[in-house]
């Protein structure tokens, strides 16, 4: 099964973690943290503004349900935060034109300065003008996959 | 009329421009660009997870709302985008332990590297070690005020 994201197509064997009618969320081709994933709703509209109520209401509740659950997964590593960024519009730097939330863990000192997280989050993700860090494998990927559905075992965030 | 917003209190009459049954949202008192406002729960609450889920529907469509009509408004100034952060936990540079979404219209050239923007959210907005740049008058915060609350002119986000 294969769903959109931009001009993208995402797998659900390989990325896809989570789903409900109207949301998806996915682990991340070049991932700025451990469990960097972006949660997206499933039409492919490019800006927050042209989102219906349903879809910003499921798109955060989501967010929150994903961020909450993979912090307290984190939280032996040393997750103490999370940063929840959408990037709108071209002019704010987003890059692929369909609205989504980055949900990033943070540990302390993960990043010096803390907020060099953000220059990171600029230039990875689904860049085409990547060079510093080479895609991830798709093993990489699909076992991180796995690692993240297994926390959302109740049959309404089952991906189809 | 005051509001808690952390341990701070906000004013009607100076800073609150909308606000719905489970919604404020305010001018800063060091904005990083024009219009970059905040919008957080009326329930003092300092975690995204903590917050049930009227409240973060009710967050966010406003947050959309304002986002919107903001970028709107600064369109002719050559607006073309907008920044939504939340920085959840102090690991991840929260300041003020009650959730809050900054929203920051994005104007081409504004901020070089485009990333410096959140350098610059990360050191100002209610931090205490703020040097860089002096508060803004109660005046100057109450005239942006007037501004922004015109653009809501529908009853139900007029601020009681």
């Amino acid at each position: 099964m294969l769903y959109p994201f931009g001009p993208y197509y995402i797998s659900r064997a390989v990325e896809v973690f989570y789903s409900t009618k109207l949301t998806l969320a996915v682990v991340n081709l070049r991932p700025v943290a451990h469990h960097h994933v972006l949660v997206f709703p499933r039409r492919p509209v490019a800006r927050f503004a042209d989102l219906v109520e349903a879809e910003v209401a499921d798109l955060w509740l989501s967010a929150q349900r994903i961020g909450s659950r993979i912090e307290a997964h984190g939280r032996k590593r040393g997750v103490s935060g999370l940063q929840f960024v959408i990037q709108d519009g071209v002019g704010s730097g987003q890059t692929v034109p369909h609205v989504h939330v980055h949900i990033v863990p943070r540990t302390p000192g993960d990043f010096t300065p803390n907020d060099a997280i953000y220059g990171a989050l600029e230039k990875r993700g689904f860049h085409a003008d990547e060079t510093e860090r080479p895609d991830r494998s798709r093993d990489e990927m699909r076992e991180e996959r796995d690692e993240l559905a297994a926390l959302f075992p109740e049959a309404e965030y089952q991906v189809p």
